[in-house]
């Protein structure tokens, strides 16, 4: 499988095509025809066979798409087919949230460790993880297999600990700072910036209002 | 300004030139070329160009753009020229999380309301907001100026939720509940779905280990 030629908006759409997927065999089902998904999805079924098409042959004529195959395939192709080892730096609410959020276990996510700088919170365990001290983190990145660092730390912080995770050999960073980190090209970075979709969801309602005021 | 021609590609971007914006004021940068600009935000001159070209007349020749200039006026496209009034529905660690940023105040978003289903909860006060049981929901949307709803509550209660935000009449829903919610054509949502994120770094991550085995 070639997945060099895919692009970006595809990439971006497979999470969606999984979710849906991933309920459908919830609810046993075992084909779907490109236009019953698009109507549950409200994606236009021509886009959907595109997009599935990236992957070759999932789909086939006058059968539909076998769901548990296809559920499968984008799977391996997200890399969920095998456990990820996660740390999340910086315990406040929204590491706490992450940390807590099960389902991310089930997709292969697997928190392994959490750290802060605060003393306070030493010790505390969060679903079994007991938080750390930012001091351990290089010797605990050296003694462990960690793949994914989550950022859920103030943004004068985020840099630093960037550099710190990189060192020891992090090659993805799920960050949450409000900044753009600095790293080697080798080192993937994933943004949340909820500040900016606020902001998108603040224009949308503008808009909205200043249209209908018209 | 007509702003119903412009792409949805430059709209997400403009939250971040704001954030750029907002940080060189801070330095007291009045004015920087697109060429300063681009080197910071490791974008194109001629994207920087282009995506700013939409909104008038904000750069000149020789001179640059304005920096304060630009700022308020990307602020204004963004409806952060006034004051939002948000209320939060599921106040586990992510509802308190997002409670807590008080960024989002200085950026006009201001959460006057916190509520959640489990009574334990009840009248606990994050930020000088009491926690409120979902029953009182109906009551608080008729008596108070809501404008921004977000939902940070398991995805087998998103749904009746937001039927209930919607008949009380809430426009602009920030969805943190991993499902694609039902709702008028005049009814605004902006998704946050961090197991996307995670999965979209998952694949990349994938991906470059496969690409590097190679």
């Amino acid at each position: 499988m070639d997945e060099k030629n895919i692009s970006r908006a595809v990439i971006r759409r497979l999470p969606r095509y999984y979710r849906y997927l991933g309920e459908l065999l919830e609810e046993g089902v075992e084909r779907i025809s490109s236009n019953e998904l698009s109507s549950k999805m409200h994606v236009t079924a021509s886009q959907i066979r595109q997009d599935l098409n990236n992957f070759g042959g999932f789909g086939q004529q006058g059968y539909g798409y076998n769901v548990p195959y296809l559920y499968t395939e984008i799977g391996k192709i997200l890399g969920l087919d095998h456990m990820h080892h996660m740390i999340i730096i910086g315990a406040g609410n929204l590491g706490q949230a992450l940390a807590n959020y099960v389902q991310f276990e089930k997709r292969g996510f697997m928190v392994v460790g959490i750290f802060d700088i605060n003393p306070v919170l030493k010790g505390i365990s969060i679903r079994g993880n007991e938080i750390r001290m930012m001091n351990e983190l290089p010797e605990f990145l050296r003694t462990n297999d960690v793949q994914i660092a989550a950022l859920t730390l103030p943004k004068s912080n985020a840099a630093e600990t960037a550099k710190i995770l990189v060192e020891n050999g992090i090659k993805a960073i799920w960050n949450f700072a409000h900044l753009d980190l600095s790293v080697p090209e080798d080192v993937i970075v994933e943004n949340v910036h909820l500040s900016e979709s606020l902001m998108r969801l603040s224009y949308n309602l503008n808009r909205y209002v200043t249209e209908h005021k018209k």
